[in-house]
């Protein structure tokens, strides 16, 4: 089918162009009509693949998170199996961070979808189907943890999930150069170590 | 002098309107126009106040900054003096998350105005001193914190004040209500049991 194929490779270029547009020039210029131009089709070409602007932020962010989701598996893969939980949760928040390029785009993506969520219902819904989801990957991660001894058991799972999420908070210090990129790993370095004992 | 009374008044007010937009309707809506309309005054009378969108994004920070110090201070004069720096730490996170209606509304300010700096020098600028500024004012806390034998001398005043402001992030959880308040408040207090030893 090698229509289909060309149209779903057509959407993700066109989410790496809107990613671009959001990266350099901001959300507010993330428009369709800017977001054709970036992608060099017409305007027509590109209500042909999302009918609105909503349509097309969405797909780009579910595309996103798949992305990302990879990154994590593939570094993941490159550790001692079974990788400890403690180097899976340190992936999984740099991941999330604006310490390299791509992580960077995904993560003004990122913080640009939830202010837009919070006044689109759709859209409110995916973001927030989609954080509770990476909720629950965490605290599974930190529950496992604490049945094989990593973590004291003493803790309480949902605190402690919370706590490690709250860690992207460091993505706008980074973003305006209020600390480095060192500073973020050494906090989230500190952050893990006192939360596992082994 | 009223006039200059009068004039620092309307921009207030024209400050107010700016929030209730970004607020209700989101930041991509918080045009002149659309804040000219909630504030009841014609889009002329507001350039005469604000002479671009920038100008008027700027003041409405700094008034909302103002606002949520103002908020501190009243808050810790309510407590015993001098308050412990643990329960300043606690003000100053509960005022920066979305956990009541005047912190929600500069909460939403802020994570726009950190998207919108990240592609406008000037907003970049203005948006940065004030995030230093806030950490030195955590750092120098926590390090009379340290001196006073309430924080571990061992601890990196570094790492633990980035930890404490990374606390920020949790607003998107909220926002999107993956946690409850009752949720960001537990992780906060664990978080400030586990730094203070006394």
């Amino acid at each position: 089918m090698p229509k289909q194929v060309d149209h779903h490779e057509r959407r993700e270029s066109i989410a790496h162009a809107l990613w671009r547009v959001v990266d350099q020039q901001g959300w507010v210029r993330a428009t369709m009509r800017e977001v054709a131009r970036e992608a060099e089709v017409s305007l027509g070409q590109l209500q042909h693949y999302f009918s609105s602007r909503a349509e097309m932020l969405a797909f780009a962010m579910e595309y996103a998170s798949e992305q990302t989701s990879r990154r994590i598996r593939e570094a993941l893969a490159s550790l001692d199996q079974p990788p400890h939980p403690r180097d899976v949760l340190r992936f999984v928040l740099t991941e999330m961070l604006p310490l390299r390029p791509d992580s960077r785009a995904t993560s003004r993506m990122n913080a640009a979808y939830v202010l837009e969520a919070m006044h689109d219902p759709s859209l409110r819904q995916q973001v927030g189907a989609g954080m509770r989801d990476g909720r629950a990957m965490v605290q599974r991660l930190i529950e496992e943890a604490m049945s094989d001894g990593q973590i004291r058991p003493d803790c309480d799972p949902v605190i402690e999930t919370d706590l490690v999420l709250a860690l992207t908070g460091l993505a706008p210090l980074l973003e305006l150069n209020v600390i480095e990129p060192q500073a973020a790993l050494a906090a989230i370095d500190q952050h893990l170590d006192r939360l596992f004992v082994l």
